[in-house]
């Protein structure tokens, strides 16, 4: 198996039949018919082993990471991912490594419909790059900065789940395999959800740091705070019957790599919003908190909850 | 000097002022807005230590030769490049590092007009993946396979002293600086040239692998053959003087890390082309030989030309 076969496996993997484009893999780029109703939106991120994932994990869980974590990217701005590039670098040739791969990034992309438009492989430090191309009706994107002081924050889906499998896993528990190993392995990025959500949200983040550091980008450059009820974060019952309410909610509120969305509605919205996300998805909803004009205030119910610094040095 | 710190240095280091970025690099994406006779060109490319350059040349031209294999491969499509998206990964930080490979990335990028519109930093391996992205007018791009029998085959400036120059850098005579060493570290891509090719041209590719290999994925795909007289390759009056015309053919051959075009023209555009080329550019082309039905034909003047196996393993 050479670097060019590599890149055949992974074409023929793929479902590519997009009227939108004109050229496709294999030449020095590629040629995408745009709407000119649309804006083009990108994104790109790079995993590694060792930053991103441990070593060892499956191939197929890397290779389903590596448009994972780009298309969540994609859901924060509202778009609609369509066309992807994957830059492929791995020391050695294992064809079942790559098989596994494979079917990871291929199972992703052919659930999201995106289509594989460039690639490029080549022998060196194990990494994957992802560069991924959407679209937007006409400025209808959401971005990291639009929050009010008065929005309620928002979270979608549960919370710490993934940041507890990531510590099963590094614990040397690697063939262990369950629910939390599986949300690290597998995060659902929340692409149609994030659509539908961009018609009321004023500012929306994917959550991959951590709730509390990826709701900071939301306010913290735009010079605003929060209060949040960290008893209000959702949190798979599973987890809190392993760890306690006390300590899952840890996980949940820095743990990161969830991959949901942390998003602001305004008030007035958010009857609508719920009537409509309910009508359109199972995927729950949590109102959390709401954006204040200064501050970062995190309550437990009715008492005051301090986050101690110990905390934050365990999940660095 | 943190990840954000070189995210910031590098922004600071772009003329980013386009009207068509509704929203630049800081939040998960980007947002374009595009003209609606155009279609979308994207390429990607990474470049890795050891793979692509050799370990310890200066950070210059590492950042250079990130963005530079990228415009080179939207100039063999004949696009215009103007959106980039970076991910920067390094193992440790030394700002001076960081200082050169900005001017690196920053003086070619801005040199081109092109928009930093995302990056993404992380501590791992050493490498540099660019996706690239920008436009051409509907229907104007050339691809690798649109060669026909008795179309002219050229090649833009000259070929082989990159190539040279790298074997000088690798026999550690890295302190040597001269136009060999120049040539591979600071290549040029033809991306005004390309524009102007695509006009004309019926296949187009940039020559990295080296010529021989590069012209053959312009030939061997669609099933066609070529004759190239290879006294007519372009080489630089001073590599001939340095290794005689014997050797320096050689290097121009089968050298690669030319980052020039080649590229099929119809015969009968040959002296339209030729007009048009030398009324907006300095940049010499050659004529090199023709497409064939089948067969690969190499002659130098009226005489056969032999390329051994032992020239191929040399430059692999």
């Amino acid at each position: 198996m050479k670097e060019a076969d590599i890149i055949d496996a992974l074409k023929d993997s793929m479902h590519q039949s997009q009227a939108d484009v004109s050229l496709s893999i294999g030449d020095d780029g590629a040629i995408i018919d745009l709407d000119h109703n649309k804006q083009m939106v990108t994104v790109t991120d790079a995993i590694t082993a060792d930053i991103h994932y441990p070593v060892g994990i499956e191939a197929e869980a890397i290779g389903y990471r590596s448009l994972a974590v780009n298309l969540s990217d994609m859901a924060a701005m509202g778009g609609v991912a369509k066309w992807a590039n994957l830059v492929f670098s791995i020391p050695s040739i294992n064809p079942d490594w790559i098989k596994g791969f494979i079917k990871g990034f291929s199972g992703i992309a052919n659930q999201n419909n995106i289509c594989l438009i460039g690639g490029d492989t080549l022998r060196g430090p194990e990494f994957f790059t992802v560069s991924l191309q959407g679209y937007v009706e006409k400025d209808q994107y959401i971005t990291r900065t639009g929050a009010k002081v008065g929005d309620l924050i928002f979270v979608s889906g549960c919370l710490g789940s993934a940041a507890y499998g990531l510590e099963l896993i590094k614990n040397k528990k690697s063939e262990l395999r369950n629910d939390f190993t599986d949300a690290f392995l597998y995060p659902r990025p929340r692409n149609n959800e994030g659509i539908l959500i961009a018609k009321y949200a004023t500012a929306m983040i994917d959550i991959s740091d951590g709730f509390f550091i990826d709701l900071q980008k939301i306010t913290t450059h735009v010079g605003l705070g929060f209060e949040v009820d960290v008893s209000q974060l959702p949190i798979a019952g599973n987890l809190t019957n392993e760890l306690t309410l006390n300590k899952s909610v840890k996980y949940a509120l820095l743990g990161g790599d969830d991959y949901e969305l942390c998003f602001t509605i305004p008030p007035h919205l958010e009857s609508q919003f719920l009537d409509e996300l309910s009508s359109e998805t199972n995927l729950g909803f949590s109102c959390v908190g709401e954006i204040k004009g200064s501050n970062e205030v995190l309550t437990f119910g009715d008492k005051s909850y301090d986050l101690p610094n110990h905390m934050f040095e365990h999940f660095k």
